[in-house]
């Protein structure tokens, strides 16, 4: 049965992470994780003329590497889904076009990458392709620049505000035997607790988050200690915290196998990045660096990666909108 | 074999189009389809107090219109597939939330019609759900305010210019039976001719058009009289000309039953709409209105729809990048 409880996914045949390319940024790099990733580049603009120029091509980049490491051309691959943060996810559309791939869109926000990873399982389990590419990315200044302040203008940020990760994970999901394989999968619903301050997005998107994991544990009877990890995209902080309060009032206590990757790639103290890193390439790139080799050696049996997204535009935001979150979750098991 | 061809998809077990609603503001609902649609609401903000948030009402209307058509409850609808046109998808964000349904966020500019069919259609094909809602919405005055000049302005627009729908389009699909079924899916690529007219959008996406329906030619073995009607989303009069000549250059002629949603939606010579319909909403409810209940009754028996999308935002419009376009193929049979 492939429909499991209320609205997961259980993935009857296999769908393997046969590969993944991650490009960073210069911080990134610096970071505890800077070591893990596949290209960290010390150019902000990675050699083109913009902002979003710079995160097409990280997204080119990642992908290449992805391609690269599993043997395979742009050609095996059937289809794409990608996304990123920017209006009309212009950073994807240019960043593949040259694939010449048929392409699904994607928005979710932060989120984004665990709706690729989601909807790429579903198309490769579901017998519609052997190959496909997910794909998402975020930069620090094209973010910047969409939703908050021109960069010259130096803005102080509150210490609940998170920090765009400047970074690209792209992923071969297909069914080629691998040690990593994604066999669930819980899409989330929008919840909206009436936030509305931008510039706390980890309050925004704690709500989702929390409904996705218990959602995840109640449609496949499992419990906190089934998962190696529970490792959700950009909480934060302040996000973190909000979430195991949450889930501990819904009788689940995750405070022992919880992690974010918001905080795992940034080292606070150091790195001025206050409740932590944010944006899609943030969960995508911890993915890609530091959560699926732990899973393809065996030392994770089983995770469930909760990418999350807090579903603003600066035009929303400024007609008084609350911020709500979504949040989707995948498992992915060792094997 | 779900994989058809080096593309396309087509599902073995017929997906059903079980039911649709549309929603339209006041042109329209003048235009020579006025009569068709479920709802014109003659308020061009739906009640609400600015753009975006009418452009939300309206896809809640026609999703209820849908569900109540089809004699569902939203509990009843296993995933939402959804997008609009605007910057964050905000439109369906703030549009859906309150259904309480898993929701995946799609960009694809006026395509996304197309791609909410063709990744509902998988969902259901593939057993993931017996019934998911694709909805898909523009509004005029939010599509002017998000890509063009404010309306109080009053610029001028060039002939060659579209007109953005006010319109929303929802449809349930699912494996209960009815007299019209998704049978085939063509993903499109995006293809890029490098135009950088903002105000010509046909030509813009004429090029993608053409290699979605020639690609679902060969996939699929078929010819243009393979299909009743050939229907492209929004190519307006200047997109069918060009579409039309490039595909008599890769050998096949289909004038004679090319149908183009964004010329059927308007009177262009009373209407003062230039080259005709545009946006999401323009292929959703033109298809909501016209196209399935023709196929209903039998007097069409199968059609490729094929909405079609300028993957453009004001930022790279600005920066001097060209305008791509993508197109999504659905395969529709009376049944």
């Amino acid at each position: 049965m492939k429909q499991k409880g209320q609205q997961s996914i259980s993935f009857e045949k296999r769908v393997f992470l046969v590969s993944s390319g991650t490009v960073v940024g210069e911080k990134e790099g610096q970071g505890p994780l800077g070591d893990l990733f596949d290209l960290v580049c010390p150019d902000p603009v990675f050699g083109e003329d913009s902002w979003e120029k710079a995160e097409s091509t990280m997204q080119k980049e990642a992908i290449q590497t992805a391609l690269g490491k599993a043997g395979l051309a742009s050609y095996q691959i059937r289809y794409l889904f990608g996304g990123d943060l920017l209006g009309q996810l212009i950073a994807t559309s240019f960043g593949v076009e040259e694939l010449n791939l048929p392409v699904f869109g994607l928005y979710g926000a932060c989120s984004t990458c665990g709706e690729a990873l989601g909807l790429g399982a579903m198309a490769v389990d579901g017998g519609y392709g052997d190959y496909v590419l997910a794909v998402t990315s975020s930069h620090f200044a094209s973010a910047e620049k969409q939703f908050r302040f021109p960069l010259a203008y130096g803005n102080q940020r509150p210490l609940s505000a998170t920090w765009t990760v400047t970074g690209a994970g792209a992923f071969v999901l297909g069914n080629r035997k691998s040690h990593a394989a994604i066999t669930g999968f819980t899409p989330g619903k929008i919840v909206d607790f009436g936030v509305k301050d931008s510039m706390n997005m980890g309050a925004c998107m704690a709500p989702a988050a929390c409904e996705t994991i218990y959602q995840n544990f109640m449609d496949f009877s499992r419990q906190p200690k089934d998962y190696d990890r529970i490792i959700t995209g950009d909480l934060g902080y302040v996000g973190k915290r909000i979430l195991v309060d949450l889930l501990k009032e819904k009788g689940f206590d995750i405070s022992g196998n919880h992690v974010d990757c918001g905080i795992e790639i940034f080292d606070a103290e150091t790195q001025d990045t206050h409740s932590g890193g944010s944006g899609c390439g943030c969960s995508a790139v911890t993915l890609g660096a530091k959560i699926l080799p732990a899973l393809e050696k065996g030392a994770w049996k089983r995770v469930l990666f909760v990418p999350t997204g807090a579903l603003l535009s600066p035009v929303s935001f400024n007609e008084g909108q609350s911020v709500p979150g979504i949040a989707h979750g995948i498992v992915i098991e060792h094997c």
